[in-house]
């Protein structure tokens, strides 16, 4: 059987949900691996929605994770309380602001943050597992208080959230957009993606090496 | 300078709009070739909204196609009526529904189908100047319409879809999902992409022949 890896999706859209481009070149580089995926969200409203022309909340305006995630899984989508870490040997979380405003509220609280029920779940079963997981973009920010302190992991090289991550016991590690972050006692691997991409192909260098470094951690 | 690439999206979701994972591979691979490109949608209210983990109309909600696209184009869209083909070398129209219920009312009217305006207008001059057009997916059955008879694309072996290009006076050629067919008179590539593929990774593989062929036929 070929290896099975969940991948954790915020809705559908940088602003607001999942980076569509980060998500998509994921699942490319896990199907040209050989590797199988699934993919989840959780069953909540989107803290907002944002006119992505302009950057703009629209006002009044609801939109719920699950369903908007299910545009950027062809429909393939199942509710994060489903997600079972006894059938998956990873999981993967790319960026996009509804890391920090969906599965957690970081955008908002910072440091202060607290991160969705649903997920604290999911991901737990993983850790203690030793199973590796991979982040990109903003969502590395959220390992402090989703894993526990102690561990390197990059956004880039923003200063404002590497401090956040520092102050909440995590381990801030600079990096270019093409390279990755790997903390192999903890088994957790990241890069900046669009925290740092200014052309798509280079965020694709970066998230192929974290999802080939997955790869390699699921033999080990 | 580099080639110059015009993107045509239709939405943000295969049931509603462009097919994401269709129009982030297009990118990546004029990103890799070192191709720029910018995106295009009209500034048009979508036939309708897909919920699309069960594939049902949602009854009374509104979507424009521009802004949903912005979320495909990282907000770096522009209104189709502002493409100017002097700008570009080539266009490239994704698929997914948004081109059978956005650009065009195919899904509704078939071979009887209207194209929207904006888009006969921006087309009609890249044809003129004999720039090459590349169309994935469901997009090719707006071919014999867009672009005029004699035409030779694929959608894959859908009959009903090939039929209804025939009726049209296009040219239907059987195609699979790894591959293209290149009408070089006309100077037209198109690939099944998602009208057959089971895995991301075989899209990937006829979206990149046909952007390489494009990048080929720019130079001719």
């Amino acid at each position: 059987m070929s290896k099975q890896v969940a991948v954790i999706l915020s809705g559908c859209g940088v602003q607001d949900g999942s980076e569509i481009y980060e998500t998509t070149l994921t699942l490319l580089r896990l199907d040209q691996l050989g590797i199988g995926y699934r993919c989840f969200a959780p069953d909540i409203d989107q803290q907002h929605v944002i006119d992505h022309r302009n950057g703009e909340v629209v006002d009044g305006e609801r939109r719920n994770v699950l369903v908007e995630s299910a545009r950027l899984a062809r429909g393939e989508i199942e509710p994060l309380t489903e997600l079972d870490a006894d059938a998956f040997d990873a999981a993967i979380l790319p960026g996009g602001f509804g890391a920090a405003k969906n599965l957690s509220n970081f955008a908002e609280a910072g440091a202060d943050m607290v991160i969705q029920g649903d997920l604290v779940e999911a991901l737990a079963a993983f850790h203690e597992d030793r199973k590796p997981i991979g982040l990109m973009c903003i969502a590395p920010v959220m390992v402090p208080r989703l894993l526990g302190p102690g561990i390197a992991v990059t956004i880039g090289h923003d200063p404002g959230v590497a401090g956040a991550i520092s102050s909440m016991g995590g381990l801030h590690r600079s990096c270019s957009v093409e390279d990755i972050v790997v903390d192999f006692e903890h088994r957790v691997v990241t890069t900046p993606a669009y925290m740092l991409a200014t052309r798509i192909g280079e965020a694709a260098t970066g998230i192929f090496k974290l999802v080939d470094r997955l790869d390699e951690l699921m033999d080990l």
